[in-house]
């Protein structure tokens, strides 16, 4: 009587775009439309399961070429996933990706980002197979509802192309505008904490609109990441500034010996999805003691059980875990849910930058409550995909070519143009 | 249609004692019945777990006190178990114990291996209830069978004590007698590699010894482990005569300098059970490169998840791992295949006493072939218990009182006076 599991018979590869609101960041502003990947996996078994990673053109060809690996492997091998198309680790692009600013762009962490939408999928099927939610194959939640923080973002009207979608935000360009946004944020999902992305304004700025959301929402922790954009010295400034008002300062400059060297002088806990975002980044970090808090991210690391390895890693080091997010759908908020669920240390809330996306694939969007999502109790994920939607927005995909990669930096320069024209 | 899992109604706790062959390490020899405890997790659901750990009073008075805390749990809620009990952790004994020469002994370490055998009781519980394997909850084998090493002592041919249970394996205590003990075990189980326990004769002697199984056994991977019984030198000496010879060299001394100094002066891989054995002892050794490779242990670390997480670290610190062994029984054996199945970089054969145990509580052995154990494909452990047997050890443990502690040195006093006897 020994257990045979579904094998996957074709895995669907819809890349597709959302609509992103005109947020700025230190490369640029985001574009009008992200590029995201939906992998469906299907099984003889009659279950199909859901994942969704970044889908500019370098993942969704790597995802072409290593779904192949996938056909004819059971469902109940997720730990054989991490090593599909594993080899020697090439430089892609010494500059941070605008989609992650995880810094250098590595063949491997593509590898693992695509290998991480598999890996849900497969986890989604499983889950759906033997009727248990994704969570009790990692063990089983140790929290019933994952909480998130509200991410701020500085942040224009409107996008200044026409072929943009509107949204309902308003400007976010001084410290009135920040906290204007956090009351919108806080009524929309209640959220506990709030993190600002910096490295936009001078530092000055973005210490002011920090000191404005203290003043305002007084207990709620504050963060504050500006993606690497500051010398030693500003972050110095900032951390002496700031240092009493931060939960943490995410990333404030990059190089390791200035984060340990900013945490010696000003003792402020940094956190980091820059300078450690895969395994080998690992102990020249902590060796340093560069870094206090790292900052998960399925997509970066590989799937699920790749986050609760690096949970692992972090007890072991005696360091905490907050979660990264970048613009993604409703697929990943469910995955990055279970998995929060599960992993005891994650004593901070997570980013997500689920709030500004106004468009899914889900044929129910997740909610916050209490700035909170509630751990699905059904099993696989717990979402459903939204074929029309899915279909709409790869519609939309195949007629906007030039959204295929996203980049901020082309998006700012493409802005800039329009608003010097007559 | 939130899913629920069925909850746990009693936790039966019994101490047993099983024979023992009269092994000898560097403590002394072991006993001629060693006590462990059999845990089976009841539920409402139907369905029923087993788990297994260290027997000594310390762990039964332990496992008494923890396990009302499980009562009410959903067997769906594996992550919770951990944190079971959690406290500051007390110095017990200073001297490493008998049962697993694992470092000094604290209240956190008998906790963890406590909770180790409920946590494998409940993945049991758990995979029957939803019927997979205990693998599959561990995120899938990567491997269809676990290797093992032969694992040989110096051993008398007979306890010096009527009580005793005879055995068949004759004594070992010399090269003959350790290569003829050798090659039994090929016979036995077709062991691929092979350990042996040194820390018992000179020096010499066992280098002797290796030297007679290298050259009986060409291109067969060794290992010799004296449980730290020597200085630095006399472990550089005992490198740099037995390097090419050993696949690594197990705990030949015990301070983290000493281990680092030996290594940078050999270059020999040095493996551990005795400094590395908790999450606190892992940075101070790895900080050194005091060690290359870590054995893992499911009782030690505090279950089959526990285990994965060591491997994580591990991975991100590129140290090689393998698995450490005690006197253990086939529900053990059958957890430490489970997980040994999943973890990818689990690259060396593990240890097991289990060819050395006449006795199980299990209705069928696990048996080896060609060295390894093939993982089990049925539901939970794919182990059963064998309650006649259970009831007659435990007779065995309520009759023996002076066995509840495994005592190796106390058992090697005894045997001295008694060979002193006029």
């Amino acid at each position: 009587m020994s257990i045979e599991f579904p094998r996957i018979t074709e895995v669907r590869l819809t890349p597709i775009l959302i609509a992103d609101p005109p947020l700025l960041n230190r490369s640029g502003v985001h574009q009008p439309y992200t590029p995201r990947l939906i992998v469906e996996v299907e099984t003889d078994g009659g279950v199909t399961g859901l994942g969704e990673t970044y889908g500019d053109t370098v993942y969704l060809d790597r995802a072409r070429d290593l779904s192949r690996d996938l056909i004819g492997r059971s469902i109940g091998a997720v730990n054989t996933i991490t090593g599909i198309g594993r080899s020697a680790s090439a430089l892609l692009d010494a500059e941070p990706a605008a989609s992650g600013l995880r810094g250098a762009l590595t063949t491997d962490k593509v590898r693992l980002s695509v290998l991480s939408a598999f890996e849900v999928a497969v986890f989604d099927a499983l889950g759906r197979h033997v009727g248990v939610p994704v969570h009790t194959l990692l063990g089983g939640k140790v929290r019933d509802a994952v909480d998130y923080s509200g991410y701020l973002f500085y942040k224009w009207a409107e996008h200044p192309l026409a072929e943009a979608e509107p949204d309902d935000w308003g400007a976010a360009l001084d410290p009135d505008g920040v906290v204007r946004q956090a009351r919108k944020f806080l009524a929309h999902g209640g959220f506990g904490s709030l993190k600002l992305k910096g490295g936009v304004m001078p530092p000055e700025e973005e210490i002011a609109a920090v000191r404005a959301l203290a003043a305002e929402f007084p207990g709620v922790p504050l963060r504050l990441d500006p993606n690497g954009a500051w010398s030693l010295e500003t972050s110095v400034r900032v951390a002496e500034q700031l240092g009493d008002l931060l939960e943490y300062l995410e990333d404030p400059t990059t190089a390791l010996d200035d984060l340990a060297e900013l945490h010696r002088r000003t003792g402020i806990p940094l956190a980091t999805n820059m300078v450690v975002t895969a395994l080998d980044e690992v102990k020249p970090a902590f060796d340093r003691d560069a870094v206090q808090i790292v900052l998960s991210d399925h997509h970066y690391w590989g799937g699920l059980q790749a986050t609760r390895d690096l949970a692992a890693v972090c007890r072991a080091y005696a360091k905490g875990m907050s979660m990264h997010s970048n613009t993604h759908l409703g697929i990943s908020l469910a995955a990055m849910t279970h998995v929060a669920a599960t992993v005891a240390e994650l004593g901070y809330a997570c980013d997500t930058h689920y709030p500004w996306q106004s468009e899914d694939v889900l044929t129910e969007r997740l909610t916050f409550r209490d700035g909170a999502v509630t751990v699905p109790e059904t099993p696989g994920l717990g979402v459903d995909l939204d074929r029309e939607a899915l279909t709409r927005f790869h519609e939309r995909w195949k007629a906007m070519p030039h959204y295929h990669v996203r980049d901020d930096v082309a998006a700012m320069r493409r802005a800039g143009i329009k608003a010097s024209a007559p």
